[in-house]
């Protein structure tokens, strides 16, 4: 098994797996990225003890079947679908709503997604999106004989910051927060800067051969620290509980 | 030339530079990271044309003498200094200040940072980071001929998610926010999700082989789509204007 390949020591390599065929509900995810790779494609890449196949929501999304359709006659179709997979609303301006998924996600429109999928129709965030990570790793090491890491991503805004970026909505095999408590330097750190949100800085750099114009929708991110590996959460571990959470 | 190596086609390397000495005040960061490159260390990584050097806040904070002692015998030195360096103070809670800096910045501590500097010393964030991002640029051209990107990166906080991930602060010769608005598809994907903060993702991708552990303070990252070089500005575009933010 190849490790790594050719790229120098320490380093990280993003690769885009390129095969991937539109998915439909019932599409059996694990199925169609195992094609995509070695041995079944032999243009594509391998896949590796220790990389992190990271997958677009969108995908997810529409191979459980999480697809609503949308009364294009009704202005308010899609507030009315946002706010039914809300908990809370946070803020509305114009179009846009702020909400609180069912997940604890703080996200614009509440992860409901109108592009990329069937017009007349809605893609949803997954009912509980570590449940699909964990499914997938699970199928993978079956099929490819392979320990990897999986997270599931998306395109989120920020608070006081223009443009989205890719964050982690679920993952498995890797840590999604690692703490680096106990890495501290003489002068005392402080917590804050010590727990790294690895997983959104995976699916961040998985977003870069991705694009959204180019509707790749998964990537192999290969380099990761062994040390990383292992059991995650996105629920537990990245979503930050009301009561520690300033900006609500 | 190298161009993107070994990597399979549309992939992404981020490669990390470490043999990068301790940087002091007045340091010149253009002779450190050459010194640290090919051809001057038969070791070190090549810089290409279109690869993008992300460089650490703490170097550049360093190199540019954004170095202030603080008083160890006040238990509110730390604060005194963080009210300095705000203009607003957004969030309070016990040791945590959440404030908007000078640069409109909304961050912990106004970037202010004890770690990895000498005891009774505290790390400021450079007064402009986009032109640090362009001395760097210049500097990288003349010595080496190479139109590369430069990003400088630093650690923050989110709202809503816990740990931590880099940003970019400053960037030149790269676009900060990609507008993909011309490409929308044909079901008309909305505004928030056409913009992409791509520097905060090159940042994010680089902080997986530099390590808070590590100490790495320069990466390269090699295979940034081409149409994303050029001019960029933290500044002007990554920084949400008070009137179009939610969450002030």
């Amino acid at each position: 098994m190849r490790d790594a390949g050719d790229a120098p020591p320490g380093s990280l390599s993003v690769i885009p797996v390129t095969a991937i065929p539109p998915v439909q509900p019932g599409s059996d995810l694990s199925d169609l990225i195992c094609a995509a790779l070695l041995p079944a494609n032999p243009g594509g890449p391998e896949l590796c003890d220790g990389d992190v196949v990271v997958v677009t929501q969108k995908i997810v999304s529409k191979a459980e079947g999480r697809i609503v359709t949308i009364d294009t006659s009704d202005p308010l179709a899609k507030s009315k679908i946002v706010e039914s997979e809300s908990v809370r609303v946070l803020r509305r301006r114009r179009d846009l709503l702020i909400t609180e998924t069912r997940h604890g996600f703080i996200c614009a429109n509440a992860g409901v997604d109108l592009s990329n999928v069937d017009s007349g129709t809605a893609a949803l965030l997954p009912v509980d999106p570590d449940r699909s990570a964990r499914r997938l790793n699970s199928e993978l090491k079956r099929r490819l004989g392979v320990t990897v890491g999986v997270v599931i991503s998306d395109t989120f805004g920020r608070a006081w910051r223009n443009g989205v970026t890719d964050v982690a909505i679920g993952c498995a095999g890797v840590s999604a927060v690692l703490d680096l408590r106990g890495h501290d330097d003489a002068q005392g750190r402080t917590l804050t800067a010590t727990q790294v949100c690895v997983v959104d800085e995976i699916a961040s750099a998985a977003e870069i051969v991705m694009g959204k114009d180019r509707n790749i929708p998964v990537a192999i991110v290969r380099g990761v620290p062994r040390s990383w590996m292992g059991s995650g959460s996105v629920s537990d571990q990245v979503i930050r509980r009301p009561s520690d959470d300033l900006f609500r």
